[in-house]
């Protein structure tokens, strides 16, 4: 492997570990622009035409949601469950790839007919999260007072302001109560959040492998990677929608998903399917000779700047550090207090140690304490975090139960 | 807290995390440098003026190992302790700061008079490791091939290596066979390769926190940093140190050195100590304003570049991804074999993630399989990894007892 010397004119970088995974036609974000195949996207204005300000101060116009729909809505409209996607998924929870979507469902095998969530009985609804780049507004859209892309004017957004997007959809849509709010990580954060914030337009929630608020540590990973993706000279500061094909900030953003990536998963998996193997067993005492591990973290990488935008992993990122239920409400028991009286649901992943399982013992314990339901489950999985993702089966069976009580139907 | 924007030609880098943290004046490389004070350092050339090849295929002329002692090698030379560091140590494994040492000994409380290393009773020996910065032969060591620095073309260095080059250290020391080798993490490395490679020269191991092989997590974790310190422009593939002073790789490097201290503690010290204050309770919706958390990542990174280098960053982490005591020898099975002869003593960290319980189990598992005897203790401490620095009593405690006993005396 070739270890390509950086000029220090900062026009060749150093990118020893990626001289191969990015090609010269690579868009610079893999954001979802107007004229793209729109897909199974549909859209919805936020705020009337008013600026939309935001809990931090900044102020946004014209802001778009878009969304997606599976199943019907019920003549009396009790049959809607939001979903709420992770840092890195958008709105596609559901569905093929293709058409607009680079990648399947994120969460097929839990929604769908006769799944989980099950879309012959359901109105499943997914938003793509303010700050997002798969067609709601973002760092990637057009700033209208400028007419060029957002980039790093774009503010600073929190959990509670992709929440009232959210709800602004739910307007949209006719949907004055969700029958549950469901997610996971950043998603369990925002359903947390519906609970607090707009208790009387939710039955239940299900907020799953996440947190009542983001610990010191949560916080040291999301800064680590959100400092080495800003240290990719091609991040230009944010404003890099401009630049050339080919020289957007992807080996940034790649670092950023394999800090968190590992975070994702558990040593025991990484063991199991790689072991000490070699990308090449032939090539070992290379400076950048790179272990099977190592080309997987670079696929991922790969992958996912084909399909994100870096400053939104910056500013959704941002959101979960953020996250902090209890912040101007007193404490976090009077917060919890407003969602006490809706029936809630948690689930831990057994090998989770990203939201290891105290972060939802601390939900269940929090909603008892205030007099609230939540049932709790364990899911023995060796896949950690990503098992929320990834034990559709489980996932899928306890919130069926879940959803057949709170329903009832 | 202002947001630099990189100005796109590459000579204005975005450092968002770090607008104060790094002076102008501050040298490309916290290196080590001849003409600097030597402070308690010795040195002892390496392969008596023959070229040094490696286990990777490199070569290396008038390689310099510098090396600090404490206590007084008895007249049989039958006491004399090698002490190896981990990866950001150096040979000032004992004694104040100043004088050409940046930081007072990383063992201090376990090496000294009536410590668990007594320097009353024991002759200690710590060696630089090959391929560090801190007197011994490195990237930032003149090439003499070439009159300048090493840098980029330094060759890749292995455990093995650096542990022949501390045997050439026990031979201008006169010293046959150490009383013990010991030390943690990296440094356990070392101290397991010494029972494999010389199991005469040795008569008890400690190895502390550490494995029998790198695991695909730990190549993983390893991998990220290094990829993130070299993403950094200044680091100019490894050839930096004609760089002007303040114009070095200090975030990349402090970024793996991050990603590495986020694994060396625990999410328990972690929320124990930060919880979720912010570095200035008015900031908290700028794009870059900081938890206590990140200041504390950012001071252990400013920290670690002004006493390190980047190059050796690199080189002496790759040692670890590289370390597999099985490698080119049959099987594990086979390598333990050869030191079934020695006492062992192994301490594990009860919070250690990134070394975690296992794999000293495995270590003492290994040894008793082929006969062996060897002694494992847990260590209660929320540290993390950073207990096998931080528990002195407790690393001090049992190391006493088990030199008492190997020693004899």
């Amino acid at each position: 492997m070739t270890h390509e010397r950086a000029s220090g004119d900062g026009t060749s970088v150093d990118q020893p570990r990626h001289p191969r995974a990015y090609t010269s036609d690579l868009p610079v974000t893999g954001a979802w622009f107007p004229g793209d195949p729109v897909g199974n996207r549909q859209f919805a204005p936020v705020g009337s035409g008013r600026p939309f300000v935001l809990e931090g101060g900044g102020v946004l116009s014209d802001v778009t949601m878009a969304f997606e729909t599976w199943g019907e809505l019920s003549p009396a409209a009790d049959n809607a469950i939001l979903v709420c996607h992770a840092l890195t998924g958008d709105s596609h929870a559901y569905g093929e790839s293709g058409d607009g979507h680079a990648t399947e469902g994120w969460w097929n095998g839990i929604i769908g007919t006769g799944c989980g969530i099950d879309t012959d009985r359901h109105f499943v609804v997914c938003v793509n999260s303010l700050g997002g780049c798969q067609g709601s507004t973002g760092p990637s859209s057009i700033n209208p007072a400028t007419g060029v892309p957002y980039g790093s004017s774009f503010p600073t957004v929190t959990t509670r302001d992709i929440v009232r997007c959210q709800a602004s959809v739910a307007d949209h849509l006719g949907i004055d109560r969700w029958l549950a709010v469901v997610g996971g990580s950043m998603g369990g954060m925002q359903v947390l959040e519906w609970g607090v914030m707009f208790p009387r337009r939710v039955r239940a929630i299900a907020p799953i492998a996440t947190t009542l608020e983001a610990t010191a540590q949560q916080v040291a990973w999301s800064a680590v990677g959100r400092t080495a993706l800003a240290l990719d000279p091609r991040f230009r500061g944010g404003d890099y929608y401009d630049a050339k094909p080919g020289d957007g900030p992807f080996a940034g953003l790649a670092i950023a998903r394999a800090v968190a990536q590992i975070t994702y998963r558990s040593a025991e998996v990484f063991d199991d399917r790689f072991a000490r193997d070699l990308v090449d067993p032939r090539e070992l005492f290379g400076q950048w000779d790179r272990f099977q591990v190592e080309s997987y973290l670079d696929y991922h990488g790969e992958k996912l700047v084909r399909r994100f935008d870096a400053n939104s992993y910056l500013v959704l990122n941002r959101t979960m550090d953020l996250h902090d239920l209890a912040r101007d409400r007193g404490s976090m028991e009077s917060a919890v207090r407003r969602m006490a009286g809706l029936p809630a649901l948690t689930l831990s992943i057994s090998s989770d140690v990203l939201y290891p399982l105290p972060q939802q013992e601390a939900i269940r314990d929090a909603l008892r304490a205030v007099g609230g339901r939540c049932d709790h489950h364990v899911i023995e999985s060796p896949d950690g975090h990503d098992g929320f993702l990834l034990a559709t089966s489980e996932v899928g069976s306890y919130l069926a139960g879940f959803l057949q009580e709170v329903g009832g139907s």
